[in-house]
């Protein structure tokens, strides 16, 4: 499947203004960039690394006045989404080296407070999978999804606390949730196709059955048209712009993503 | 100066329990490792790797049981911590690509709350090593420093409103004082020659002035002795060990640290 | 300066061949890429690694029949190559780590055969810049530049035996008599604007004064418009394409490289 | 089982000589490092650094007359060096990516000179373990193992003209002839129990059936005691030491390989 990306920010800057933005999909094992575009008015210098969770970063300095950000791609993923009922629980022995760190707590997932919740919601479970379902199912029935609702991240804690939240927040109370049960667990950003209201996009992977595998409670099931931007350990990490200094207005953004036919 | 520190672990282990440990101190600009030694009791497998941080970590499986680890290691370092008063502030802009993930929160240090507390204290301060030395003062003068309080981490929130640590949580609070001014800040894991009581340490660098400087606000005064362990962004990437499963019971810990004259 | 490059190449395959490409240039400090694409007829699925050179190599699996690959770029370079006659030589023990296996001899470069031969070439020249240049300088007088005459590299020593070369040649000797000095240096593949005949250009760079230099014996003098796609050792690091098993036919190569005026 | 290693190097300087060596073996998935020394005499500052293989290296400044290194180590490997005849030849296309680099042509390993000569010696064989034990065989059947000949490396089109060489050289050829067959394979340095006459050891490892196996064509079969130091693509990758500027005179070298019953 073809898809066609696009985000659009503008910001209003008062002084010059360092920027780290992270909106360049990469290619990996779930899909391919064929096209891509970045484009930023003024132009200015940039420059790119890659961070430790391996996405690519961008670094600028904004200048005064308007400055916006255009980013496009054309990119292809696998027809579906991968499920795996019944995916075994991987004893923390038998991890990856690279995966451990998704093991431990972090700023907004402190799974080292939600051992006893996850156990209870994920009661009867096979270890694994099942146990990462039940508890996608359990935030999809429990916590209210508000897309829009919040500028600020909040943490699984918060979360559990309010009881709602944007799909950023209910990745944080899922991710806590099965880090607590020794289930390593990441964020994802990035497009989701025919999201309503359309928006960048964050949900969650959970490692089972020896690899990383897809999950959604913003979502009443899983389906296709997943496009990754960047991985981490929570929103800290795959902001897809961190800028310093005097506050900057974002006077506008607007995400596209169609399906096309082919590769253009 | 010469040193050689020793650190002995004793365990009672029911189950077969992955550990990770992190015990195994590196070379690096400002430490040589001349001698080291870690041996487990019972010998069992280990593998090695290193984390995104750099550190050294072994990974095994204590079988049930009396299991104990013993490192040691003859380690030289430079005669004087380096201090830098007047160490400029560093322009995000021209940060080190890999420095700048010190500037996000973290798990303990919620860095995104402190803004404005950090404007107070560091009031009237030239931008950079001053404005962290202020923090190491206000962190020595307010919090009380209470060695062995505490067996969990506590969050720069929770030290802030409890007025209290030991020396993990006053680096939290440190560092997050330090990042919500968009100062790069680190823990350090270590060992501190005449610690008070002996006990593994932590205590924290900001990057001022191009390099990383150490504070520690559990010291009277900034002196020499700091044999570095490991770094991250908070206690949730350092711990000395971390154990999955059924918990164990830790009987022992033993700590030592003594000056040599030379290297034996 | 803007430039739009493009490569095209197509094949005729017998059977399934794994293909590893090397033909997205990065972003980095001296180019930003603003717009990319990679086009493959028929499209099949491709994964994309980063070297232990920080290239981009993409992993395929051409399939039987003709098969085409097609990038283009548009890429913003500095407006010029810079030169600094004078830099000085760095001495060893002050490069940075990363830039130390630059001095090891490679496939192509035996530097550890050259020391006598660089001597005499840059005798009389300050250590660093001046040393390089005058080996650009030797190249460019006594070594035939012969492009599209030879599909296999040549290696130093085999370069300097026959007197002449494709581009990637005599980098290779100005590489192996560079390194033969403790000077290190390192191959490049890209672009370059105007270049007569137009094919994919080698070049070459050396580290002195702290930083890497461009430096090209294929050209009257230092010109700009070079867009970089890899760095490696020498040739064999930094082939635009590998393919295993059984040989495939090249049936056609085309190379664009055009100034545009801004971003389009 | 458990062995004690030892290294001491001594050397004539001259004038103050940049060094980098390669004498600490690490932790890793064969091998556990329980103790470990590294003395310089005069003492002098030691940085250490990550090479792209993931081996350690230490840079230090060597001054002016009697300098001497000596390392030592506990290091505990497995029972037995394993085989697997019939392991299959893994396809290009499946290899991790981080292997590929081993298929690649390096100084002393032409492999893309060696094809034709890899048909002929392996004919007939399984694809994969069967075909490099073909290799090894044949090198050890025809190529004189002449221990201590030759202080230089000899790259494999060298040795198969002499038909002769060190460990060292051996392995170059063994290795060449393993890449022409897409096979990857690298080259190993470290210490080997009983070898006779005592010294620093070099073999290479293929990548077959999904994993690295040791060869040995210097060995009248594959038998046990095989402690890694250091992994490259040949031998320039992985020298135990190499000094920069001024030849020094090394003076002195002594390897011990000693069994002991268990970690002392």
């Amino acid at each position: 499947m073809w898809f066609q990306t696009s985000c659009d920010l503008a910001f209003d800057v008062i002084e010059p203004t360092p920027f780290v933005l992270m909106l360049r999909p990469r290619s990996g094992p779930q899909q391919w960039l064929a096209r891509e575009e970045y484009r930023l008015v003024p132009s200015v210098p940039v420059s790119e690394f890659t961070d430790v969770y391996g996405n690519l970063c961008q670094r600028l300095i904004a200048p005064p006045g308007h400055f916006s950000v255009h980013t496009a791609a054309e990119v292809m993923i696998s027809d579906r989404v991968e499920r795996a009922p019944g995916a075994p629980f991987v004893q923390v022995q038998d991890l990856p080296d690279e995966v451990l760190s998704y093991l431990l707590p972090s700023r907004y997932c402190e799974s080292d407070r939600f051992y006893n919740m996850a156990t209870e919601i994920t009661a009867g479970q096979l270890l694994g999978y099942d146990q990462v379902s039940a508890i996608e199912d359990w935030l999809r029935n429990r916590i209210k999804y508000l897309p829009g609702s919040s500028n600020y991240p909040a943490s699984a804690i918060e979360v559990n606390n309010r009881q709602s939240g944007v799909c950023r927040d209910l990745s944080h109370l899922g991710i806590a949730l099965c880090r607590s049960m020794s289930i390593p667990a990441r964020m994802v950003v990035g497009y989701l196709y025919e999201l309503e209201p359309m928006d960048m996009h964050a949900w969650f992977e959970a490692y089972v059955g020896g690899r990383w595998y897809t999950f959604d409670a913003t979502q009443a099931g899983l389906r296709n048209g997943y496009i990754v931007i960047g991985y981490g350990r929570d929103a800290a990490d795959v902001a897809v712009y961190n800028q310093f200094g005097l506050p900057v207005t974002i006077t506008s953004q607007d995400i596209q993503v169609q399906r096309i036919d082919a590769q253009s």
